[in-house]
């Protein structure tokens, strides 16, 4: 987690999210770059995590040997609830802008659509952590199945999601893919507005359709930084 | 958590509840020697924990500096979750009776009573967590709040849970109370028979007046054991 301060007036909750290597902490960092030199106040986090209690469950839950699927969802839920209520609110209610790599769409890909299990039992046990917080905007990485894997890959030792299997990453993308769809969005109010960004090429290639999208989505935040680049 | 082995034909999930001090885990281990003396295939086990991932969990909710109702609400719910889809279905399907130390009235004596987070919230989460398994039988100690508050004192140092507070542990024990009334449970299907037995007196005492309820409440299971001692 890292924090700069600003005098923004009104906070905005900003979710990165994608697939195994798509780029979602590189893209937290550069939005957090660009936020900083516009002197706006933000926080960046990311999931499992970022609070004591959260550290300890992201430990538990990517390198315990064996869990349910239950167990699992349970646990991403109670560091989310702690990350929600002591990390995300209170700067949002302060006017801060939260950067968040991974959240409700990395719950609906990996535990329903890759563990299987049901989708209203998973979307009650999110609201359940979160008491309604809907993200106001939703970066979603997009890159090719084999690309993402071998990009995680080269990073090193695989954690317990990381190393689920090649059927269960494959459901995981499709999902991602399908939460990039109109349809899916209408049918998932609770998630908010989602853009799906191409993920392949260079950073600054990436970096580049990132910006037009919060100029455009975002645009109080960031109109300035994305017509300053065109 | 202690097994042996029997020949029951037919499962059951026997809860023991009570605050703080009252005597459950004594009496987990008596009907655990009465079903071995009997010859009874049995399971015990303690919430949370009792599996791998379930110990870690109890580690961390319960020695942990802080955390927020939801977080807490949400450990003890994946902590549950691995233990009934790994040990109590498991255990109940090959007729095993299966002996547990807290489970629903816990959490709803702690998480809604104790710490204030509504009760439908809770409800559906537990139901995340079980799979809507339902408990044959909960026994239910009451021991007067000082009585049962010196007990835990005197067994060394608190955990998280424990040193909570005089006025949360008083919440608790008035809704351990209302639990054992008729109206709370035809309210509460979901929990299962409930009978609150008294724990003051001897552990002789204690284990006398249970035997009788396990005799008249799981007559299959315990009617010889309840007869031969009267």
């Amino acid at each position: 987690m890292r924090r700069s301060r600003g005098n923004e007036s009104r906070g905005k909750l900003l979710v990165v999210e994608g697939a195994e290597g798509a780029g979602k902490s590189t893209l937290v960092r550069r939005i957090g770059d660009e936020l900083a030199r516009a002197g706006r106040s933000h926080v960046e986090c990311r999931e499992p995590g970022g609070t004591p209690v959260g550290d300890r469950i992201r430990d538990v839950v990517l390198h315990s040997m064996h869990m349910t699927p239950r167990a699992e969802a349970a646990l991403f839920m109670a560091s989310r609830a702690e990350l929600v209520a002591t990390v995300i609110v209170p700067a949002l209610g302060k006017g801060t802008i939260v950067t968040l790599d991974r959240f409700f769409l990395s719950t609906y890909a990996y535990q329903i659509h890759g563990r299987g299990l049901p989708e209203p039992d998973v979307r009650n046990a999110n609201s359940f952590a979160t008491g309604g917080l809907v993200p106001d905007l939703t970066v979603l990485l997009h890159v090719p199945f084999d690309e993402g894997l071998r990009r995680a890959d080269v990073r090193g030792s695989l954690d317990r999601m990381e190393s689920s299997g090649h059927d269960f990453h494959r459901r995981v993308q499709d999902a991602f893919e399908l939460f990039a769809t109109s349809d899916w969005q209408r049918a998932h109010p609770e998630c908010g507005p989602i853009v799906g960004v191409e993920g392949t090429g260079t950073e600054e290639q990436v970096w580049s359709r990132v910006l037009d999208v919060l100029a455009e989505r975002l645009t109080d935040t960031f109109a300035l930084a994305g017509r300053h680049r065109r």
